[in-house]
């Protein structure tokens, strides 16, 4: 039987989604928290990797096993052994074509900031300081311009390779909610980095220092001069994976 | 000279403010700071002691120096050596007579609660969840009942001696903010664990095992037996301390 999870997470203390020899991942400690509570060994896998620091609130993963048992109690036996900064919100089965990253259509992450000189104790876990005297409607203007399907290779880490560049980012929305600045990304899928890198170019673009054409000619030409910084990993939140059906 | 500070800290990792033998408290951790960056040692008096896992955004305390340096430069020395969940937002000089908590007039405390049947990771270190099905308007009114000058021995946790239990309670706020219920509680002083009583006896006139007239009552005769369970640590945050000038 196939299994899906929905999962959600803290990823201040993990060295992201996947395994790595360096600190501890999301997956073997759900991997090592299935096998302690049932006995058998399974391999997750997920709609994509998320990195050290990152969060999430929906990621999908799925596994198989042999057990006989329902699927909606795996999210119980694991939630009743797991950390309390992973949380099994769902568990169901699926047909055994489903494959958590091949079947993701779409993706939605949130990016928060929050308006000042100093990183916050209350806030520095799930938002990112950022410095006054961005103008938002400009940020807004920039965001238009990355909708749609583009070759977004201006956004390509260095050193990173794939087989395209071209992605579909289907909404893009900056708005004011209470005092941060919340950036909601809706797409096919990002490249490394993109969501970040994007967000720091939006910033660039605010604060005057990039003008909306100049990211248009970045976009179209695949121009990395341009780009703002990549910003922290702890803004950044995978909110949903969208599946068919 | 004797200078104020205000603190803003992320609880969760220390007991408490006071200094104790369990645990690291935030005192220790800002004295050892400033001993680190200045080579003085220093008591600090705070307005108050806060619980293990109890944050601030606005706590005060004070401490005499013999350092002949403007008191606006100790926050930018104590924050080049604290670790990131405590932030010095402020420091200043006041006059040799200011106590830090004896002079404290009012205080204002923010508890924050999300409705889950479950404890979820990207909320729980900031907010407690609670089941849902409690009426916020209920909670309101037991709110209005306990506004005022009062004798809150009801709410004096077991155990524990003070010379008077009467207080003053400015404000009592329980409000929607977003998907979270709020409470902002502002008065002269609180007795341990007042406010995180105050709550949880809230919620249970919230969810009707006790009426606003029983929750009268227990205040008027300093009855604990009807009061409701003492909230957790996490999700209350000392907002603001205030003074005379």
């Amino acid at each position: 039987m196939r299994v899906a999870l929905v999962i959600e997470y803290d990823g201040t203390n993990y060295c992201g989604w996947q395994t790595q020899k360096n600190g501890i991942s999301i997956q073997e400690t759900i991997e090592k928290a299935y096998l302690e509570a049932t006995g058998e060994n399974i391999k997750l896998v997920a709609s994509g990797r998320t990195d050290s620091g990152v969060h999430a609130k929906g990621q999908v993963a799925h596994f198989d096993t042999k057990l006989n048992r329902p699927a909606e109690s795996f999210k119980h036996v694991l939630n009743s052994v797991l950390p309390k900064d992973i949380f099994i919100v769902d568990s169901f089965m699926v047909k055994d074509d489903f494959n958590a990253r091949c079947s993701a259509k779409r993706k939605t992450y949130q990016y928060r900031c929050y308006v000042d000189k100093n990183e916050r104790p209350l806030r520095r876990r799930y938002a990112v300081n950022v410095e006054k005297g961005f103008s938002l409607e400009l940020m807004q203007r920039g965001a238009l311009v990355l909708i749609g399907e583009h070759d977004y290779k201006c956004f390509l880490a260095s050193g990173s390779s794939v087989k395209t560049t071209v992605r579909t980012i289907y909404s893009l929305d900056v708005s004011l909610q209470g005092d941060e600045v919340i950036f909601t990304v809706c797409g096919n899928g990002f490249l490394y980095n993109m969501v970040r890198s994007i967000v720091g170019t939006l910033f660039k673009v605010g604060y005057g220092k990039m003008t909306v054409d100049e990211l248009k000619n970045a976009l179209e030409t695949g121009n990395r001069k341009m780009i703002g910084k990549t910003m922290p990993p702890n803004g950044l939140t995978l909110l949903s994976v969208e599946y068919e059906n």
